[in-house]
C-alpha cells in the first residue's frame, strides 16, 4: 500500500523521519515495509530528506493520487482539512489524522462519507499524543461498558497549573504562560489550551467512542485555568489537594457528563501525579475497573508514533493480517544475546551491619575503591550498643565488580552477618 | 463465531459472566453478540447461570467440539493446560488463555502450531490483568522500535511492600504475607508470587512481544521480595525512594538484558505511586517516549475484560471487520441526553474574600445552608488589615444550587468581589 502525507509541519515531518528511521524494524512487524509515495507540502523541509519523494506543492495532489491507498493529514486546521479528508475518502482513500478539531467538528459528516466508501478513519494521534488511547478504548477494552472517563489532555494547562504548585512558586498564570510560551509549551495565541477548548475537542472524541454516542462538541461545558491563582492553589494544598485541569465524560443510563473544568484532586490520586506537560486518560470500565494510560501528549515524535501507528494498523487490515500472536511477522523473530545479571550495569544500594570501631568506614570505602566503585551516598546510624548500620547507594558498576566487593566486604571482620544489596532504578 | 470456554474457576467464570452481562453492548460494537455453545468444568457452578450451555466435565470434549471457534483456556497449570491448548489448535481453534506460565515456557511450541493451522492465539490476560498492555505493546505502539520495559507486574509483591513502605508501619515481611493471605491477595503457597517467578514469566512474553525475540524464560534473573526488611524500607525512605518489584526488559544493540527483582526506584516516579495490588507497565519507545499503563493486575473481573476483549478482536479479524472508525458498528450509535451543567452532582471549592467582620460566617453559613448545602471543609485566614480569606469545600449538591448561593454570597456586602468556584473531584 502507498502511503501520501499533506503537510509536513511539526508533525508531518515526525511521521515522514520516523517511517523512514524504523521501517525495518516495521517490515519485521508487518512482513512489509511503508512505501511513502507523495508529499504535499507548501515550503521547504531540510529536516526531511524528500530526495526519493514526489513532492507536490499542492496537498490536493496527494487526495487525488490514484497511487495512493492511505491519506495522512497533518495540516492542522478546519477548511482545508474538511475539504481534503472528504476530497481523499470520495477518491477512496484510507485517512489517518491528528486533527482533533477536525473530527470533533466534522467527525459525524466525515465518519458517514467513509462507511458509504468503506474507507478506514483513524485518529489515534488526535487525542494525547503517542499514547494509544484511542485503540484502548475502542479494542483493548471492548469487552466493557464503558462508565467514565477522565483526562489530563492539554499538556499547556498541566504545564501551568504544574508550575504553579510547585512548592515554593508564587507565581500568577500570567506569568507561568509567558514562560511556557519560552518554553515552547503554550501558543502565542494560547487561547485554545488554556481556555479549554483544545480539551473539549479531544474529550468529544473520546465520548463518543467510548459510550457509542454521536459528536457532540457544541454540548460539551467548558472551563479554562485562566482564573485560577497562586492562593487558590495554596489552599488546596493545604486541603489536600492539587489542581488539575480535567476532561470528564461520564455516563449514567441515559445521561451523558460531558465537562472540561479545572479540578481538586487528592494529592495522593495518580492522577494528581501527572505533572508539566504529560497526558494521562483514565478509564471507568464496569469489568476493567480504573485503568490508566500516562504518556507525553503531544511533540513532533510522540504524536508521529500515533500517526505511524494507525498506518500500521489500516495495512495490517487492508491485508487480511492481524498483529500476529507475537506483533511481529511469522518468523521474523530475531534472538538477541541475553546479558547475564554480572554484565548488567547499575548502581546498588548495600546496607552493612558493622561493630561500630575506628577505621570501620576508611576499610569499607578502600574494598569499594578498589573495584572501582564510589560512593553516591551513605548513611550512618547506631543501631545497638557495639554495631552501627552502613547503607551506601553506590555510583553505577558492572554486577560482577559489586558481587566481588560485597563477597570482600562479607568477609571482613567488621562486618556482622550478610550484606544487602538492592538495585537501584537507572534509565526509565 | 462459537466459543468453548475450559475451566470455570475465578477467571472462567468473570468470564462467562461479563459476557452475558454485556453481549447487548459487545454487540453494538461488534455487530454480533458473543455465542458460548460449550463450557468444560469439573464442578457445579451456582455463580454462572449455565441453563443455556452445553456443559461437559470433560474440558477436552471443548477442544474437539466441531462447532467451536474459539477456544478460552482458563484451567491455569501448565501440562494439561498445554495439552488442551495444542490440541486445539491441531483442530483449528483460535486460542485465548490467561495463562502466563504456559506461554512463557511453551509459547514457542504453540506459537509454531498456531502459525501451521494459521489461526490465533491471544494472551492479554496473561499480563498485567485489564490493562490492554499486549495489544498496546503489538500495535498501539507497533511504529516504534522498544527500548525497554519496566513493570509492576506481580500485585501480590506489590501489596506487600505497599503495605511495609506504609509511614508507620514496621512489620516484616512475613508479618505483611500473613496478612495478604488472609486479605486472598497471596496464594496459600506464595512462593511464584514472592519469589519472583510469577513476574519473570510476565516479564518473558512482555520482551518477546516488545523486541521480537523468542521467549526465553529460562534466561530470565529472578528475585524476589522477601530479603526486603523494614529498615531497607526505611533508609530507601530517607534516600528518597520507595522498593518496588519491577520486572525490567531492556534492548542494547544485539544484547538484551531480561530481570526481575526488587529495585529502589526515586519517591517521585510514576511507578513509587503504584501501590497495593495495582499492576503498571512502562514502556520505552523511540518516538512515543516513556509511557505508562496502569490498572488492577488480577481479579475475576480485570482478567476477564482482558479474556472477552481477545474474544472480540479474532471475531472481528475473523469477519474481516477492523474495530470500526469508532470502535461500534456502523449506525449503532445511540444519542444519550447531554446533562447541562446546572444540572450536575459534585462538590465544590469556593474562595470568598470578606471583609473581617463580626458574624460573616454566620451569614455566609445561612446562605449556602438555605441552599442545602454543606460545609465540609473551612479554612479562615486573615490576609490584609480589614480582609480574610474564607475557603470552603461543599458536600456534593447539583450545581444549579450552587450558582444560586455563589449569587448571593457575591452580592453580600460583607464579600469583595468574585467568589472563586473550583469543582472538587468526586467519582474517579
Amino acid at each position: 500500500m502507498k502511503v501520501g502525507i499533506c503537510g509536513l509541519g511539526t508533525v508531518g515531518s515526525g511521521t515522514f523521519n520516523l517511517i523512514s528511521k524504523n521501517n525495518s524494524e516495521i517490515e519485521r512487524r508487518l512482513g512489509s515495509k511503508v512505501h511513502i509515495a507523495q508529499v504535499g507540502c507548501r515550503r521547504e523541509h531540510p529536516d526531511c530528506n524528500l530526495s526519493n519523494v514526489d513532492v507536490s506543492y499542492d496537498i490536493f495532489d496527494v487526495v487525488r493520487n490514484p497511487d495512493i491507498d492511505i491519506v495522512i493529514e497533518v495540516i492542522g486546521g478546519l477548511d482545508v482539512a474538511r475539504s481534503l479528508v472528504l476530497e481523499a475518502i470520495r477518491n477512496g482513500k484510507h485517512v489517518v489524522t491528528a486533527n482533533k478539531a477536525l473530527i470533533a467538528e466534522y467527525g459525524q459528516e466525515i465518519m458517514d462519507a467513509a462507511a458509504e466508501k468503506g474507507v478506514q478513519i483513524k485518529f489515534e494521534a488526535a487525542i494525547a499524543g503517542g499514547i494509544p488511547i484511542v485503540k484502548t478504548i475502542t479494542e483493548g477494552l471492548a469487552a466493557n461498558r464503558l462508565e467514565w472517563i477522565v483526562g489530563i489532555i492539554n499538556g499547556t494547562s498541566n504545564y501551568i497549573l504544574s508550575k504553579m504548585s510547585d512548592v515554593g512558586c508564587d507565581l500568577s498564570f500570567i506569568d507561568v504562560l509567558k514562560d511556557a510560551q519560552k518554553l515552547g509549551y503554550a501558543e502565542a495565541d494560547p487561547t485554545f489550551d488554556v481556555e479549554g477548548v483544545d480539551a473539549a475537542h479531544k474529550l468529544t472524541i473520546l465520548a463518543s467512542i467510548a459510550f457509542g454516542i454521536p459528536f457532540s462538541f457544541d454540548a460539551v461545558y467548558t472551563e479554562g485555568i485562566s482564573q485560577i491563582n497562586a492562593s487558590d492553589i495554596g489552599y488546596a494544598r493545604e486541603l489536600g489537594y492539587v489542581i488539575k485541569h480535567l476532561g470528564i465524560a461520564r455516563v449514567q443510563d441515559d445521561n451523558v457528563e460531558i465537562r472540561v473544568h479545572p479540578c481538586l484532586v487528592a494529592a495522593d490520586h495518580m492522577l494528581a501525579q501527572v505533572k508539566g506537560v504529560m497526558n494521562a486518560v483514565m478509564v471507568g470500565g464496569d469489568a476493567s475497573g480504573s485503568t490508566m494510560y500516562y504518556g507525553a501528549g503531544a511533540g513532533s515524535s510522540p504524536t508521529a508514533s500515533a500517526v505511524v501507528s494507525d498506518v500500521l494498523d489500516i495495512m495490517r487490515a487492508s491485508e487480511g493480517k492481524t498483529a500476529g500472536n507475537l506483533g511481529f511477522d511469522n518468523g521474523r523473530l530475531v534472538p538477541k544475546k541475553i546479558v547475564s545479571i554480572e554484565k548488567v550495569v547499575g548502581s546498588a544500594y548495600l546496607r552493612l551491619i558493622v561493630s561500630d570501631q575506628p577505621g570501620v568506614m576508611a576499610r569499607i570505602s578502600t574494598i569499594l575503591s578498589q573495584h572501582e566503585i564510589s560512593i553516591e551516598s551513605l548513611i550512618q546510624k547506631n543501631t545497638r550498643d557495639d554495631y552501627a548500620d552502613v547503607v551506601i547507594v553506590t555510583n553505577a558498576v558492572f554486577e560482577e565488580s559489586l558481587d566481588l566487593a560485597i563477597k570482600k566486604l562479607s568477609s571482613m571482620e567488621d562486618v556482622r552477618g550478610d550484606v544487602t544489596r538492592i538495585r537501584v532504578a537507572e534509565f526509565f
